[in-house]
């Protein structure tokens, strides 16, 4: 019998979630019934928005029950397969779970092939995190040549795409991370224009010199005060992607946002989005990602974790910007 | 000669304005040169951007000098002209300032007709605010038959008739107002579904009850507090059209804005906006808005006070929301 490992949701943290906020169990992994297959998960991707599944207030999506398997994207290979769209060996990405082994149906599941990238990189540049940048800017934002882009959280999973996909766009792509190695990893291996270290306590002024002419589209992750001081430098018309608030994430108690005037004075167009809203756009993002990696056009970097029992610890790391690029579970 | 009244700009304000900022003159009104007419102001108009104009710091409009005449809209008759395009007894609207008489070279002037609704009317319900409720509500909100559409400063000159627009369009129409005489009004002269007090104490329960589906189109006039209990009562993909900020625009340190939160769970789009950045909008806005006032299918009312020497009273008053519908001064 096959062992598996599964993740649970033990608490719904109350502000920061902690390791004891999980439970780790193991049992025997499941028998697939006709129309269903058995994955054996090769990757587990760890991403900001499972913060707020752990939540019990309303979302986008429902919230994780207490005793249930956490959410999670994951990428790994069919081993047993009562469902003829599946064959043993096929290698599918798809939201599993934090847990070594899967049954599904095979709704949700896309067929991956990692002879063409690397199987983790379908959980992040050529993933979920990627598609949200690609949709994010392209879609929402318009940027036009000449424009200058400004991306919070600007080395993580979804901020390194967004700069990248700004410069192939012919905009000025400035970031905003935390600490000199990010900023410089951005610059000098992202190929960003600037990159701004929220940390180094000048924000303000160090955005107006890293965007002369103003920003015209700000993709924002991270809210609070690296949110406010962007929408100090917005130009008339600019647009905001609101991707995420992750500053937000384990705070009790919410941000007041101070700038919301320059919204009105600078007519700015502000939209909130989630990916998976834009289903019809989806598979045509993943498949350009999917191209321009393999051709070297966008660069990524991941942060491994080694094993599931490693998850939580990585997760929590991930919310607090420990990790550069893309936080990935390595599980087999 | 004729004797020529203004209200200049003597300060500028810190916090609240005070009727000090002001500096009421009397002169010799000018003569037209050629290509030049001379405007007997009727009717001024008060409106809440004026106080932003007031300051020194960046908006979309440059700043009223001090020494200068206040900005505002007017509308009055043509007694003198050495401009083809205007004869002696055309009725004008346009944007000449806080006084009597007014020297204008034709620019930004739109003739008017007092037999098709009162010339008060053209600065009001069909005029800038009124314009700026259909292309608030109707472009940028694009409200649907069914749909709640939620409007901040109900019984304000935009308010009112965003209210009377979104039933025209098969709503549910909701208002905040300040006081129970003015959601009154709200109901029963102007037709909303219903009007919430903000000043009753219980805005955010009070706003649940009067929109029990949620609310799909917010249209803000207000900020502050009554600008998050409207946040927190939105429905996923609802629109926000942010046309002003009124509760702000006297205050020395900005609200910080809670529930951004709001805006990315629900998927929200929110525009700031100006109604001048529509202009190709302009004329069609205003041509349905008299043709429907004079129809008796858009209501409105006006505080009027008597005299140029009454406006900067009249226009703090403005600001504190003491006035019913559309603040305007007779000047005549």
């Amino acid at each position: 019998m096959i062992k598996n490992m599964q993740v649970l949701l033990a608490n719904r943290p109350e502000g920061w979630v902690k390791e004891s906020d999980f439970n780790i169990v193991e049992n025997d992994a499941p028998t697939p019934s006709p129309g269903e297959i058995l994955i054996e998960n090769h990757w587990l991707s760890l991403d900001p928005y499972m913060r707020g599944r752990m939540n019990a207030t309303k979302s986008y999506a429902a919230a994780v029950e207490i005793g249930d398997v956490m959410v999670g994207g994951t990428v790994g290979k069919v081993i047993a397969s009562q469902n003829p769209k599946f064959k043993e060996g096929d290698h599918v990405v798809g939201s599993t779970g934090w847990q070594l082994y899967a049954l599904s149906a095979g709704d949700g599941l896309n067929k991956v092939d990692p002879n063409v990238v690397p199987l983790s990189a379908y959980l992040g540049v050529c993933g979920m995190p990627g598609a949200t940048a690609w949709i994010g800017l392209l879609e929402h934002c318009s940027p036009k040549a000449g424009e200058t882009v400004l991306v919070s959280a600007a080395t993580g999973a979804v901020g390194s795409v967004v700069g990248q996909l700004a410069k192939m766009q012919g905009c000025r792509a400035v970031g905003i991370a935390g600490g000199p190695k990010k900023c410089d990893y951005a610059v000098t291996q992202l190929g960003f224009d600037a990159c701004v270290d929220y940390k180094a306590g000048n924000l303000l002024d160090d955005l107006k010199a890293a965007c002369p002419d103003g920003v015209d589209c700000y993709f924002e992750n991270v809210g609070g005060e690296v949110m406010d001081n962007a929408l100090s430098v917005l130009n008339p018309f600019s647009r905001v992607a609101l991707c995420g608030l992750i500053s937000g994430y384990n705070e009790t108690e919410p941000y007041g946002q101070k700038m919301i005037r320059s919204l009105l004075v600078n007519r700015v167009n502000l939209r909130g989005f989630i990916v998976f809203d834009r289903l019809d756009l989806y598979a045509k993002a993943i498949s350009q990602l999917v191209r321009w990696v393999s051709e070297g056009k966008i660069r990524y970097h991941e942060t491994v974790a080694e094993g599931l029992r490693d998850a939580p610890r990585a997760f929590i790391g991930m919310l607090k910007g420990e990790n550069l690029g893309k936080q990935v579970v390595k599980l087999t």
